[in-house]
């Protein structure tokens, strides 16, 4: 085998493979975004069309080639360069998984999801958990009916049925790593919410600041972050969102919330993270695992680093002060940084996933990481997963929703099929404490950076040390090849710990 | 064969050939509308490699199931249905030109044209013919081999060369048809445009209108014509274009023009004919050539039909005066509907076939479709065309071009690769006035029904003669079934006879 000549074939394929991938993105994003209402279930069958198309062809072009030179990687052959063993690896773990799954199931499985999402929707909106329960059945019976596929295809790589399905989201995480940072985590997470000061209740903006104004704050934190608006654009959706199709256009979303007056800047950080790590994709390496996100909660990670590390620090909030107060007609009169401060970081166990403080955040993970293994193990029926969550919630939260729409239908993810992928949220906040720490001990100016408004230092870190890499290494090893270590949940403990210092709780 | 079966087969592999089309084509607007600066190079290499899917796509997959029942079709079965040996028989055609063009040379003519194109730009700019010329050579070079390749894979079914690539654009018309209508016509439009009055130089706007308020005027005509905004958007572009990508999604954009304030008036009313047009195919025929635009001319005819017989007539300006009015802060002091009348009917000879009027127009298009046969039999060289250009521009105008940009260089057409489509437009405005008289005899109360703001009349008369066959017939078997008759300059001729009239030339 002409060692150069197939790796370049693959490359090429892949290339055009993330071709019919963008393709299905720009379909998406016209949909959410542009598309008038008419469109949509036209749209929808041009997208399955689309995802069909690009299936086969990651089957019968892409596969062969990447299963031949996987070969010879899997036997380290001397004359391969490091990188190129790296990508070929990362995309015959991929393409082995599209080939476990027959077009039958996917196709079985699209109309399941689909069914289900139409009835989640409705059932969230009538309060009707009931309804939903034999569509949530169905849907956990495809899911281990996957998870059997996958094991039957690749016997020994997956120690059980959720970590198959968990490594479609984070490859190479196993449930076991999952329980260790539960284990670790929960006792921490009591005691400091336990310590959080209460909070403070005045409110800081009497009345909804413009719209165009808040958008226009977006852009500029956008800009301070090094968001490249010529390989981009920012948008308004219901749901905030980023997509990309090639690192040369890379699009956000964010919205405005009526009462909730800093949700567009916190969406703008959150998702500008995410772009900028798709923006920082080497271009030469399109079509490779190398310009690839390296797992959910790796790209979650470079949400959270923006959204809270940098911007619920002390320090953020000295640099956006006075644009932040300049959104209010009162100018926050008599609040100063340490007010917004404290603002942004009261911590108080509540319903809604979405709307939780850094802290309670991850209980909402733990019950719905919970829930899955029992529904999957079948422990668990559908039908009892409203009492299962409400009683969790009583447990982790002390809470206790008053609806199912505040309750167990809160969140699309099982709806759409996506089981497995909560807990990427969690390793995502726990990754970026370990990111942001590995920062401050390269860049020892990196907080005056911050508070200063010179947000590129840690942009330059991220860039040579995440986003370079994409999917050459799995999480674990790239958090390890960082910063020497594999994830460790002290290193949030330690950050939240501090922050809380600061905070002055007890 | 179970020809239920395979009609049923062909027809869903049509739409998922559709749905590829309108991938392509929701990538293509998102380009022009949406894009950032930086994404235009992927996306150009995304669109190809999308557009090399769907040719294999139609060969391999489409093209088998349509030619086994042109098979039948071709031996006039008494068991087929009229609308199904239409619809197959119409497939056939397309199928087979497309198969007459091996994957290497559509590779090669897209690279020549991607060339040409970025030259055309740069010399456009520096009104540098001599620095096109040569790419202009590649392109007609290319050109005649592809006429060769239809010729060879389909004997017997064009003329000429230049028939060849007409088919493309306009399916079944031949060169000895267009030059037939430019016999009849050239002299009718020397006679008119003779007759026609001086323009009146009376400044209609001092001041340009608000944007904002021209394009509010733009959305409320597009009301009047029947465009369905839940099926469709309105956007600005450099360029005004329709799009559609199924019957539920049709958009247009239009622009906006210093000094030109009835210029986003006329695009909308022009780019809303045309997605009145593709609004209007069958759902239900989606992936079927009844779904299909029928020809060039004839998608030309549905958008000059809307901007010229009726924009541009007396009753439309009766209707549309005071909304025009209410654009300028002065609301057009002492003019009224038949000063606008005289205003958007002003006839004078000039340089940019775009901004013609509609008598002289017709020379811009005959001055090319000249020069493109003269290039495509060898008898003029690309370098020359400069010259020719300016003699002809000279003989049939009147006009002498200061520069390239206003003379051989002014439209994209030939550096595309487009060569053979400038007579459609020739023939849509023909086919326009020819459509416009029969809706006349349809319904007495037309006229009327345009001052009163009742368009709705001709949109329905349309759909029921035009949208309704899409391309089951060719563009002169659809005129002849609208109105028994084929192609007949005459009524252009009248039409424009009659206006004069009203405007009182010579």
């Amino acid at each position: 085998m002409n060692l150069t000549a197939e790796y370049q074939k693959m490359r090429d394929l892949g290339a055009r493979l993330s071709d019919l991938t963008a393709a299905l993105a720009v379909m998406q994003w016209d949909l959410e975004v542009m598309a008038p209402p008419g469109a949509a279930a036209r749209r929808a069958a041009q997208i399955g069309t689309l995802a069909g198309i690009r299936h086969e062809f990651l089957l019968e072009r892409y596969r062969p080639v990447v299963l031949r030179l996987a070969e010879v990687a899997a036997a380290d052959d001397a004359k391969l360069y490091f990188i190129h063993r790296r990508n070929i690896l990362a995309a015959a773990e991929s393409v082995e998984k599209a080939a476990a799954l027959p077009s039958d199931f996917v196709a079985k499985s699209a109309e399941v999801c689909a069914n289900a999402q139409t009835v989640w929707e409705t059932a969230k909106k009538n309060n009707d958990f009931p309804s939903f329960a034999p569509y949530l059945e169905a849907v956990v019976e495809l899911k281990r009916e996957q998870a059997r596929l996958y094991r039957n295809a690749m016997p020994g790589r997956f120690a059980d049925d959720y970590s198959a399905l968990l490594d479609d989201y984070e490859p190479g995480m196993s449930t076991a790593e999952i329980d260790a940072v539960f284990t670790q985590l929960s006792p921490a997470l009591r005691r400091l919410t336990a310590a959080a000061p209460p909070p403070d209740k005045r409110p800081l903006f009497p009345v909804d600041p413009d719209p165009a104004a808040q958008l226009k704050l977006c852009r500029k934190v956008l800009a301070l972050m090094g968001y490249d608006f010529e390989r981009g654009r920012m948008d308004v959706s219901a749901h905030p969102f980023t997509i990309g199709f090639g690192p040369e256009d890379v699009r956000i979303t964010t919205r405005v919330v009526s009462g909730a007056p800093l949700s567009s800047l916190y969406s703008a950080l959150h998702e500008g993270g995410h772009a900028l790590y798709e923006q920082g994709f080497s271009p030469v390496a399109y079509g490779l695992p190398e310009a690839e996100a390296c797992s959910l909660s790796i790209h979650e990670s470079q949400s959270r680093i923006w959204e809270n590390n940098v911007g619920r620090s002390l320090e953020c909030c000295q640099a956006l002060f006075d644009d932040v107060a300049a959104l209010s007609p009162t100018r926050l009169a008599g609040y100063g940084p340490e007010d917004l401060f404290r603002y942004v970081n009261i911590v108080q166990p509540s319903l809604i996933r979405t709307e939780a403080d850094e802290l309670t955040y991850h209980f909402h993970i733990l019950v719905r990481y919970e829930l899955e293994r029992e529904l999957l193990s079948g422990t668990l029926k559908a039908g009892d997963a409203r009492e299962a969550w409400q009683e969790k919630y009583a447990a982790y939260l002390g809470v206790r929703p008053g609806n199912d729409a505040e309750g167990v239908l809160q969140d699309v993810h099982w709806a759409h099929g996506s089981l497995g992928y909560f807990p990427t949220y969690t390793l995502g906040s726990l990754f970026a404490a370990q990111f942001f720490a590995y920062a401050q001990a390269a860049k020892p100016g990196l907080n005056d950076d911050i508070a200063a408004g010179r947000w590129n230092t840690l942009t330059k870190f991220l860039s040579e040390n995440i986003y370079l890499h994409g999917r050459i290494y799995s999480s674990q090893a790239l958090c390890l090849h960082v910063g020497g270590e594999k994830l460790n949940p002290d290193y949030f403990v330690r950050y939240m710990e501090s922050k809380l210092k600061i905070l002055g709780g007890r």
